[in-house]
């Protein structure tokens, strides 16, 4: 990439969460220690569309290319944190058809005394994504901002087992969760989804997103239900960060259009499922480093095929 | 139901398959040796839209008011012969969110002797479906075919490992495979859906459908891919048949409209998955005993409606 990416919008979009290097096994490849964390992926699905505030933490051996890569594609990153130690290490291992992944290793290193500090300016951003941290961070996050016009937020079995209250503090104050299927029944205590959509909306959220990996993900709110297919793709390197990517993606087209209705959430949701995918076809960000709008109207006009059946009357 | 079912078309559809005494537990519920079977499943689905012709075996065990439910959809039981011994059995357990389960006893009994024989006129079957049975049955009933317009089958696990010749003998002479992820993985030795599609469609069908239960079916042929989701009902009682409904809804609009272009087939699928979802919310074939074309067309237009999404331009 040569230049700054510029956003097709103007609205800024806040996002907190983990910024981490990377040892990722698939069966073919193996990568070690790259940059990863969700809301690396998430800034960089969504900077396409939106400015992009990243908030978060990293140590001292955190290589300044990587910084440079999140920079080029126009992320602020006035929040991220440079603390002395060393930064936040997933490492994980794939299985072959990529639907099963193993968590090899976690050190939360820098991230573990992590207190969000918004710069100044940032509590007035309208559009907020909170990754999946610690409900405590995430809370601290909602305090200090200023009127959001739209707050989601992600998690993990983690935080629905062990921080259930602070959980549930900050579902009673977002507009939107994103969480995949076994979270979800994990969260609302029921197998079937709708039901379980049905009970997590009761818990404060007007609508859930629920992302079910290759399967696509639905989204359930007052006036019905969505479903967004996977674009099945016959060259997955590493589906590590799709689901931050989908957040991204639709995150950002949110914040560009300013159409949070029902209709305008359906796209959007297109737009993230379009990131998702681009994010799986190469490891870490480095998708990203290539990709741009023409090819992701492509795949938006694709998945508009991918679900096309003519509307017939009997 | 009062009166025997008239389909909406005229072309007539064969099925070969099973028809079985099946019992299925829940987590809720339990029911001992209630109609089953892959040609009774796909049969009802079908009646709505086209004359379904049915070759199966039954032993003397088998209830009258089995035929005659079957009978009163307006499937033609000409070709179920009932022969000395015991019906098919077959029992399974289901998991919490149903996308599980295990199978705790199959008997074949009088399948097991089991040769296809087609009453006069029935070789003239312009639509042909092959339903889960030893591919030499399959390829049994495809000799005695003649020029049928459309044939599918479908298979499992056990003809994939221990009878891959025949089956490779009858994908050579079949239109369209509908086969599970696994089994699509198993036969193509690919982890990898589009791929797995890929090597299933050089085998010989020009059109792969891959059926994954609550995640929908994806349907690859040379023109590209297409994504039919399943509805996502809360009222799931019973999932067994879903796969056979889908395939009964699909083959049966085929034959009702006569429109094997791609564009035919994915409305085609869409039906084939309205079936599969209202055959999930009773147990055994009940569901059908109420069904009508008004609750058809209702989910028909439910489908359009669960993938909307507007085609902006950005």
């Amino acid at each position: 990439m040569k230049e700054t990416r510029k956003p097709l919008g103007s609205s800024s979009l806040l996002v907190v969460g983990s910024v981490a290097l990377d040892s990722v096994e698939t069966l073919k490849e193996k990568r070690d220690e790259v940059l990863g964390g969700a809301a690396s992926y998430f800034a960089a699905a969504a900077s396409f569309f939106a400015p992009v505030r990243l908030i978060g933490v990293v140590g001292t051996d955190f290589p300044r290319a990587h910084e440079e890569l999140l920079a080029g594609f126009g992320v602020d990153l006035a929040g991220l944190e440079r603390v002395e130690g060393r930064t936040f290490r997933w490492a994980g291992r794939y299985s072959a058809d990529f639907n099963n992944r193993t968590t090899l290793d976690t050190q939360l290193n820098v991230f573990q005394g992590f207190r969000p500090k918004l710069p100044g300016g940032w509590s007035q951003s309208p559009f907020v994504f909170l990754a999946n941290i610690d409900p405590v961070l995430q809370l601290d996050v909602l305090q200090k901002a200023e009127k959001p016009r739209f707050v989601a937020c992600d998690t993990m079995d983690l935080w629905i087992n062990h921080a259930r209250d602070n959980l549930l503090k900050v579902l009673e104050r977002v507009d939107m969760l994103l969480l995949n299927d076994s979270e979800a029944r994990l969260l609302s205590g029921r197998d079937n989804l709708p039901a379980a959509a049905r009970a997590i909306r009761a818990m404060g959220p007007k609508a859930v997103v629920v992302k079910r990996g290759d399967a696509g993900a639905l989204f359930f709110h007052d006036a019905g239900v969505f479903a967004a297919p996977a674009f099945p793709i016959e060259t997955v390197a590493d589906p590590t960060g799709a689901g931050d990517s989908f957040a991204g993606g639709f995150m950002g087209w949110l914040a560009h259009t300013g159409d949070i209705t029902p209709s305008g959430i359906r796209t959007a949701l297109i737009i993230g499922s379009a990131l998702a995918s681009f994010c799986c076809e190469d490891f870490s960000l480095d998708r990203y480093r290539t990709l741009d709008l023409t090819a992701i109207r492509e795949r938006f006009t694709a998945f508009a095929d991918l679900v096309h059946f003519e509307k017939i009357r009997f």
